[in-house]
C-alpha cells in the first residue's frame, strides 16, 4: 500500500521542497496537467464496455486518445521545465568581466529565456485543452466517476493559472518585446474563459453527485 | 534529467489513468495539496540565509515548520484515500444473500462511509490552510521565488475544491443524515471565502513579478 509514495512521490516532493531551485513551480504545473489528464483517461476506461454506455463509446475512446496525447505532452513538460530552468541559471553564471563578455552572456540569456517562455505557454495551451476535454468526460463518462472528471477540471485549471505566471515572469525580462508582447497575447487567448469555464464544469459534477 | 519521470511520476499517472478505480481523484487532491506545501517550503529555503531577508528570517523558520508539517499530513493522505476507498470497494462486494448478510453488509458500509468522508474533509482542511500559508510566503518570501509561492496558492485551491468533491460525493450516500450534514458544514466554513483570498493571493504574485 505504500507503493505511490515510497516508489515515488516522495523523492518529487522532496525535491520540490528542497534549496534546490528545480524542479520548481513549472514542473508542479506540469504534475497537475498530466494528473487532469490522467483522470480523464480513467474515466474514459471505467466507462468504455459498460453496457448502458455504449452510446457514448465511440466518444470516449475518441476521448482518450486525445488524453493520452495530453498527458504524454504534459508529462514530458515536467523535465523541459527543469531543463530549461537549468539552462537558464547557467546563462546567469557565465563570466561578466569584458565587454565582449557582458555582450555574449546577454544575447544567451535573451535566447533562453525565449525558450523558457514557450515551455509554460505551451504547459499552458495543453491545459486549456485538458479543460474542454474534462468537459466532455463529466458530461457523457461514467456517473460513478464523475467526481474524478471535476478533480481532473481543477487540476488543469490551476495547471494553467501556474504555467500563466512562468510566462508572466520570463517574459518580463525578455528585451525583444515584439515577441514577448506575442506570447501575451497568445496567453490571453488561451486564459479567456478558462475561469468561467472551470466553474460552470465543477458546478455540472456537483450537479451529479 | 529523467529523474522525476523515470523514478516515479509517471508510475503514479499511469496508475490513475488506468482501469483501477484507485488511486483516482482523492489521491490526486492530496498530490496536489503537498505540492503546494512543499513549493511554499522551498521559497522559505531559498528566502532562509538571504541577507536581504535577515528581518523575515524567524517568520520563514516558523513557516517552514509549519508548510513541512502540512506536507507529511497531505503526503501521508494520497495513501489513505487509497486505502479508505479500497475498504468501501470490499464492503460493496460483501455477501448479500440473506437479510442478515444485506444488514451486516449494510452496517459495514456506513461505517466506511464515515471513514471516507472523513479523509477528504482533512485534505480540504490541511489545503485550506495551506492556502493561508503561501499568502506569508507570497508577502515575505524570496522575490525571486514569488511564481513558485503563486504556483501554491492554485495547486492548495485546487486541492481544496477537489477535496470537497469527494467529500460531497461520499456523505451523499451515508444514511446519518445528522453526521453527513454535520461535516457538510464545516467543509462549508473551510470552503468560505477561500476562491476570493486565493484570487487575491495570485493577484499579489502577478504585482510582484
Amino acid at each position: 500500500m505504500n507503493e505511490i509514495k515510497d516508489k515515488s512521490m516522495d523523492v518529487f516532493l522532496n525535491e520540490l521542497a528542497s534549496t534546490q531551485a528545480t524542479p520548481g513551480g513549472g514542473s508542479a504545473a506540469a504534475v497537475m496537467g498530466a494528473q487532469a489528464a490522467a483522470l480523464i483517461s480513467m474515466v474514459c476506461h471505467l466507462t468504455i464496455g459498460k453496457p448502458k454506455y455504449v452510446k457514448v463509446e465511440e466518444d470516449m475512446k475518441q476521448l482518450l486518445a486525445k488524453s493520452e496525447a495530453l498527458r504524454e505532452q504534459l508529462t514530458a513538460m515536467i523535465k523541459t521545465d527543469v531543463e530549461v530552468f537549468d539552462q537558464l541559471m547557467a546563462c546567469y553564471g557565465l563570466a561578466k568581466d569584458t565587454d565582449e563578455q557582458k555582450a555574449k552572456r546577454s544575447v544567451r540569456i535573451q535566447l533562453v529565456l525565449k525558450e523558457a517562455t514557450m515551455v509554460p505557454l505551451e504547459c499552458a495551451r495543453a491545459s486549456a485543452k485538458t479543460i474542454e476535454l474534462s468537459q466532455i468526460a463529466v458530461e457523457k463518462g461514467y456517473v460513478g466517476v464523475v467526481s474524478d472528471a471535476g478533480v481532473a477540471v481543477m487540476s488543469a485549471y490551476s495547471a494553467l493559472k501556474s504555467a500563466a505566471l512562468n510566462v508572466y515572469i520570463n517574459t518580463a525580462s525578455i528585451k525583444d518585446r515584439t515577441f514577448a508582447d506575442a506570447k501575451l497575447l497568445e496567453l490571453e487567448k488561451i486564459l479567456e474563459g478558462a475561469e468561467k469555464k472551470t466553474e460552470n464544469i465543477y458546478q455540472l459534477v456537483k450537479n451529479k453527485l
